[in-house]
């Protein structure tokens, strides 16, 4: 096959979204549930404020994460990923399971 | 589950190296099959020449993807997955039906 296969436009889009720094990783933990922003912040070493916010609000607006006010005293905001942010779980759980196979042991990958 | 998850190194590596900027493209295109410099330049719009050195620099020290030297005159070079490479499949093949259920009809997503 050594016809030009064209980049697949939507896949581009999607890769470009999950791979935006720290995004895979706030997904990783948001697919274990529900979370609030210092949770976040506590599973997700090296990533500042500044960022975790900006990602969070890149995801709102993509339609991926939801912010959940739950009514009690002081009020508590939680994360939640909606239906197209859980659909990301089979994408998510293949890349763990290949760096899983691929990644603990250095370099046996050839041909 | 109120417990923070911890984020998962090995994915989080993996996510980094897949999701840098053009490297999900890039695997995307030779997963169709083994493809020359040329070849990936014309299937991945935008991308410059440098850059895609770059990458495919990254990728062969990363294992994922092998320069091959095909002996003819002129010499032909082709880059071809290695099976590290090739054991991406399910992911990006994953990402890419996520894509297509996802991102092709604006924002019906919620909850």
């Amino acid at each position: 096959m050594n016809a030009h296969t064209p980049l697949c436009p939507l896949f581009h889009r999607a890769v470009e979204l999950v791979g935006r720094r720290w995004t895979g990783a706030i997904i990783f933990v948001l697919l274990r549930g529900r979370t609030r922003f210092a949770g976040l912040r506590a599973a997700i070493p090296e990533i500042t404020d500044r960022m975790l916010s900006e990602r969070l609000r890149e995801l709102e607006q993509e339609g991926v994460v939801e912010r959940c006010v739950v009514p009690e005293t002081p009020v508590r905001v939680e994360y939640v990923l909606t239906e197209k942010g859980r659909a990301l779980a089979t994408a998510i759980d293949a890349l763990g399971a290949w760096a899983h196979e691929w990644l603990d042991h250095p370099r046996e990958a050839a041909g």
